[in-house]
Formats: C-alpha cells, sequence, structure tokens
C-alpha cells in the first residue's frame, strides 16, 4: 500500500500503465492549425454527415475510439472498460457511444479535466489488476457546446476577448498493463478550488487556482523539481489563466517559466485565428496530448511530461443562480 | 492478475473494501414511506432553508457525505478520494459539494446507477492500494429533475403511469481497506443496451434489459445460481420495468421472482402515495441500500445481496432529437 500513495492525492503506479495506441479526431478549424498534422483525421466539416452536431460529435468520439482500438493491434473484445466523458448534458456523446462500442462503461464528468481523470483512474485499474486493456476517450464540439453552455451559435453573438473556443474534436487512448509505449506513471487528482470567479466567459481564470493547487500538490508529495519536466502543460487555460497560472506557482516559490506550456494555446495559432483567449473544451487537452505531445515522445523531443487537465465545473444554470465557477485540475505523468 | 478478473466484466475484491459508515437523508414524501425509520435524516421540506432546489440538493448531499464521515469515526482530512455524481446538468450538486469538503475529487455519471458504479470504482481503487478511505455520495431531487428532464413543477403537468417519481435524498458510504461492517465482495460493470425504447415517461422499460443483461453476465462470469441472494435487488426500475426485467430474466432462464425486489417500488407505499410506477433517482437506490438494506444485515435479516442499480442514459435534446433510450446496469456484491 504504502508504495503507492505518495502523499494525500498522488500515486505512483507500481505496474505503470502503457498507451499501446491512440486515436485524435479534430474539426476543420484545428486542422488550420499548427498541430493539425499531428491529428489522425481532420474532418472536412462540423456534422461529420449527421443531421446535428450532437450526432457529429458522437460519431468522431466513436471514429477516434475505434482509432485507438485499431492502432492497439487488439481486437476491441478484450477491452475491459471504456472510460469516457464529455461536456454535453448527461454525457449523452460518451453514453451513446458506448452503446456503439458496447465495451463495459464507466461515465465520468470532469469537464475538460476528462482526460487526466480518466488517464488516471484507467490506469489505477490497470495496476490494481481489475484490468489488462482501458479504452479512454472524451470529446467536444464547438457548436453544440456554445449553444448549450452560451448562446445559439446562429445568434452570431460576439465574443468577450477572455472568451475560449470550444475545440471540436475527440481523443482516445488504450491503456494496456503491457506493451510498448508510454507510461503513465503518476497520477495527482484534483480538489475543487474555486476563488470565487463568477464570469462564465472567463473560464481560464476560474481554472488557473485548481491547476496551481495540483502543481503544487504533486510537487509536494513527490518532492520532484518542476525542472524534472521536459513540458508542464496545462489545458485549457488559454492566454488568460495560463499567465494567472504561472503567476501562482511563481507566488508560491514554483518557477515553470521555462517548461510550461498550455493545450489551449497550442491547438491554435491564437495570433492569426479568431480563438479569443485560445482553446478550450474536453477535446483540447485529450488531442494535443494524445496526438501531438506523443508524437513528439516518439520523435524524441520530449521524455517526461505533467499534463495538468483543468475543467470549469459550472453549468449555465449554477451561474444563473448566482454561483461562482468552481474549477479542477488533475494531473497525470507521462514517460517514454 | 487472474484472481480478480472473473469473464470480461466481473471483479472479485482480494482485499474487499469494507463499508465503515453511511448516512443517508430523505425528503418528506420519503420520509412517509415504510423505509422512512432506516434514514438518517428526514428533511422537512425541499429546499433546506435554501433559496432554490438546486441549491438545496447540494446541501443535503454535503449532508449525507458528512454523516457517513462522522459514521465511521475518521477524520475527513484522511479520506483519499471523494466520488460523486448526480442528475443535474454538469452534476452540478457533486462538483459543488466537492468544492465544500475539498476531498480530492473524481465526478461521475451513471443516471441512477451512479451509487453501483461509484461504489465500484471506490472498491478497486482500494483493493488497488491506491486508498485506503474512499467516500461515495450521490443525490437526486424531484424538483430538480422535473423542471430539467420534464416541465417545470409549477406547470403540473399530469404524469403517465409508467412514469416514476424521482426521489428527493441522498445516500453516502464510506469504503475503507480495515475495519467492521459489510464488504463489497464482487462488482460487474455494465454495458450500454438500448432495445428502442423512445418514451421518457417509461424509463423502466428502458433500463429493464440493462439489468437483466448485467444479471445474466454476472451469473456466467461467477456461476453464482440467483438463489445464492438473499435479495436481488435493482434499482429503480419501478413497476413496469421490474416485471419485464423478471421476463427477460426467465427468458434467459432465470428465476428471480423470489428473491428479487427493486429500490423504487421499496422506497414509496406506491398504493397509497401517488408516485405512478415507483421511485427513481440516483438517491433511489442509494437511500434504499446504504440505509434500509444495509441496517437489514445489521439486523441479521439479509446476509448476501446483490445490488444491480441501473440508469437511463437519455437527455432531454437526445430525446428531442428521435434518439432511443440507452441503459446500463452497474452490480455489486454486498456480504455481512
Amino acid at each position: 500500500m504504502a508504495s503507492k500513495k505518495i502523499g494525500q492525492a498522488t500515486r505512483k503506479f507500481t505496474n505503470p500503465p502503457i498507451i499501446i495506441g491512440t486515436g485524435t479526431v479534430v474539426g476543420p478549424m484545428e486542422g488550420r492549425g499548427p498541430l493539425a498534422g499531428d491529428f489522425d483525421v481532420v474532418l472536412p466539416d462540423l456534422t461529420c454527415g449527421e443531421k446535428t452536431a450532437e450526432k457529429g460529435e458522437r460519431k468522431f468520439l466513436e471514429q477516434a475510439a475505434q482509432i485507438a482500438i485499431e492502432r492497439s493491434g487488439i481486437s476491441k473484445d478484450i477491452v475491459d472498460y471504456y472510460i469516457a466523458g464529455d461536456l454535453l448534458n448527461q454525457i449523452i456523446s460518451a453514453s451513446f457511444s458506448a452503446r456503439q462500442l458496447a465495451i463495459p462503461f464507466l461515465g465520468v464528468y470532469g469537464a475538460c479535466s476528462t482526460c487526466a481523470m480518466g488517464t488516471a483512474l484507467g490506469g489505477m485499474i490497470i495496476d490494481g489488476g481489475f484490468a489488462d486493456y482501458v479504452l479512454v476517450a472524451c470529446s467536444s464540439h464547438y457548436q453544440t457546446a456554445e449553444r448549450q453552455f452560451r448562446y445559439p451559435i446562429e445568434l452570431n453573438v460576439q465574443h468577450k476577448p477572455t472568451s475560449q473556443y470550444t475545440v471540436t474534436g475527440a481523443g482516445s487512448l488504450v491503456l494496456a498493463s503491457s506493451g510498448n509505449g508510454a507510461r503513465v506513471t503518476w497520477a495527482t487528482t484534483g480538489k475543487v478550488i474555486d476563488l470565487g470567479i463568477k464570469d462564465p466567459c472567463n473560464l481560464g481564470a476560474a481554472m488557473a487556482p485548481a491547476a496551481a493547487d495540483t502543481l503544487l500538490r504533486h510537487v509536494a508529495d513527490t518532492g520532484q523539481d518542476p525542472d524534472t519536466y521536459d513540458l508542464i502543460l496545462t489545458g485549457d487555460l488559454g492566454r488568460v489563466g495560463s499567465e494567472l497560472f504561472r503567476e501562482l506557482a511563481k507566488d508560491a516559490g514554483l518557477d515553470v517559466g521555462n517548461n510550461h506550456n498550455d493545450c489551449g494555446l497550442m491547438i491554435f495559432d491564437c495570433k492569426t485565428q479568431r480563438v479569443g483567449a485560445g482553446g478550450s473544451g474536453c477535446a483540447c487537452p485529450a488531442v494535443v496530448t494524445f496526438g501531438h505531445v506523443l508524437r513528439e515522445m516518439e520523435r524524441g523531443k520530449l521524455n517526461k511530461i505533467l499534463l495538468i487537465a483543468t475543467g470549469a465545473l459550472l453549468s449555465p444554470l449554477s451561474s444563473q443562480q448566482g454561483e461562482t465557477i468552481p474549477g479542477i485540475g488533475h494531473a497525470i505523468v507521462i514517460e517514454w
């Protein structure tokens, strides 16, 4: 027992789960961004030939999961668990994709932190001896998120400079108890942190304190210097949240200026693409990490990274009822 | 590894997590039902002194969790994980309660199956050596669910005979790696099953096939005869779903007529209380199992039970877009 528990919230895998396959699908806008070459599929439009954006989201989530299974070289039938989530009410993208996949299903909700939470959970299930293969996936969609959380896109409401642009896409990976690939070695589970931000158009600011809290607890639990990591990757704080994250870390005595980047800033060219303060959505950290970062590891450019995926745990109703916006940051360490 | 995996989806805990404390809170209507004496708190009204029903739900979810921690005789600070979910969009009851509790948080969504899914996950985390204490909780609320999934209660829309009545309440338990109490010994994870039911006022029928599928897989995986169990407890299929569940099991050669009951039929007096086909909601199987059933175990009336908690994984939007209703059933075995 003692060897796995490191502090209250960090866990060290004794038999680290291995990422044996990934699948990433993105929308046309993400396909014009700087990381386009690292995604498996760039969709020509936002509906995937379906009648509604929601059905389209479901379809490309299933596609990402299928690609991850194919790349793993295993049969779908031997996958023990499918852990998935998305931003839509009652996580319908995930649930309906689970109907199609017919794998025992565990639905999770962590907003944009879902990819890290699912990977950490899958890792614990594998390392605990309960599974040999776990499929993890999540998705988001600009149109489905806009109309659910903000305004129907037909209104063409102007975005604030602090607003982030929801990434259209899905990311998936297969974790295995043995095989070849990058390994997930540590996980630090987030606490819900709320410093009182009320503006649902400034989610980066709402999530930054949770990301910093998780970083500080990870460093305190493990004794790892932030410089140990080739990359400390937050996602998706965007421009505003990233600055706040670095300031909060600095205030606590940690300088992450050299090796920090944010998925929301990486996926788009924020100067030429009109994306406000950057990208967001479950798919943002998922496709950047499972697509781009893992390929950078294969290319020998990164060896050890800390992903802190962050979620804003609001609903339109909680905001309408005057609540502030709680945030959470789930961290995993991936090593090549 | 081999000893924990039994078939594709059943897992046997080698160090079974122990339920060292529970907390249950219910609304006034549930407090007039036949199980009232087995709940810790019966609320005098539906708002808990808060301005909105949603804030009330959050408050009594926190209360149930606090009671479970107190009954466990442990400090909140040593709880490793808080696993929680609810029916509201973006599981705000769970997320906001996690802000208050300040325990590392894993948000889950399984609709009314949440209590069993959370307990199974918590069990795997403990048995895997990643935690000594896991707090599991979920909640639902008649008013918040009605206005989100169906109509504002002010409209006083007449319910169909197949409609179920959402239980107001919250159930919570603390799982521990050692201690005294009932033990969670097996878990069978549900697959998403959809036989084409479209009527969101007949969720029992939508969920029954998933409950039967999980029962059949549990029996096939473990070789356990259904008669081994003092009680096979579904929740919450209600009157319509329970009949279908027994028929589906019978068609597959399993007779559960003698030892089956359903949380949705137990929590209310369905003859005198106007609850349609019975109770429903995350809290329904949670308070019946964590409150009533565990007390029956303490009283020596039950020794070994199989809980199959069922969830209907629809959203109002999925129904509006013409989708059928997928269901899931997560099973756990509890032994005294």
